[in-house]
């Protein structure tokens, strides 16, 4: 059983703090060793599971064809997005790069794979299955940064059209696309925090005691 | 910007590998000190989040009395959970302890609050604003078990009671109820696996190639 002491807390804080959400702005033409994707899958399913479910499936997709469909759909949804803020932030987020699917070196999507029985600890909130396989994506994107890779998550897709692309099984659900790739530099912060999309919340702001 | 070597990739794997999911059975009667709550609080608040929309919330609760409340849910829903595993399974089931939400030192219930304006690549998945609260609890407990803390994840609960004990906004969405505290030890694997209820999951089993 290991007792992890103050070096390893230091470590694991720099490796959260450090880690970026990246876009194709950043990634650059380098492959990803085989060895180093082996490791962040490692560090996937290696994530906590309700009822030790492993309800996880990884699609590693290199196909430039297959990734040139993808980001079809992310353009389409993309236009349907710009829609959906006022002028001025609507002109902002036009200028704003948010995907990297060709870009990056590989893109993986991950689903979600209901169980066909009853799944311990999931029989009151169903949703647990879901938030497994959102563990195992943090796990990645932490192993990730530690191997200095940069990952990016993109949600502007349209999950039908991603499992119709992919040839997902019905009852399959995608949780999350990332891309994944060697990259010029990281952030020091977050991208949108640097370019005051948004302001970053204190801690008083999110922590409440005992009750509401 | 940090550069991460091998020592620090060896040092995140090792605390991947060694985070379980503890129960009452594991915790001793020992405090958390504060500072330690706060560095757990921060690796929640740094995870990331979509749109950098920051939407979660943290309710620490130390309180005996409303525990108590929340422990009655867990019984009513434990009860439930039992009639839907077949006989054999249901008695193996009724000797696990499933929670320590008495027994833990504190208890952290994380919710998600929906922001009310439209959030960037939360607009073709709204469930993204969920996944982010879902990051930051596996940010909190990878920086748990650095610390030597035991974290317990407790599903069978009434998400709606839970609300209505914290007294919650209506428009909060539970997300994970959390039981934390310095344990006697921690197991080498995930206890299920120990107890052979689920078999571990081969990598050749979940990861698929460009397509299904």
């Amino acid at each position: 059983m290991t007792k992890f002491n103050t070096d390893d807390i230091a470590i694991l804080e720099n490796i959260i703090l450090s880690r970026r959400d990246v876009r194709g702005n950043r990634f650059i033409n380098k492959e990803v060793e085989e060895e180093d994707i082996e490791k962040i899958l490692f560090a996937g399913v290696n994530a906590p599971s309700v009822g030790f479910s492993q309800p996880w499936e990884f699609v590693i997709i290199k196909s430039n064809e297959i990734r040139n469909k993808i980001k079809e759909s992310f353009f389409e949804e993309n236009e349907k997005a710009k829609k959906q803020f006022e002028t001025s932030k609507a002109n902002e987020y036009s200028q704003l790069k948010l995907e990297g699917i060709t870009e990056s070196a590989l893109n993986i999507a991950v689903f979600y794979k209901p169980s066909d029985r009853p799944v311990l600890g999931q029989t009151s909130m169903e949703e647990a299955g879901v938030y497994s396989v959102v563990c195992a994506i943090q796990n990645m994107w932490l192993m990730a940064r530690a191997l200095n890779i940069g990952l990016g998550w993109v949600s502007i897709l349209d999950p039908e059209k991603v499992k119709t692309i992919l040839k997902a099984p019905a009852d399959r659900q995608l949780i999350g696309y990332l891309c994944l790739g060697h990259v010029d530099l990281f952030y020091e912060s977050p991208e949108l925090e640097k370019l005051k999309w948004e302001k970053r919340k204190r801690l008083e702001q999110v922590v409440i005691n005992n009750s509401y």
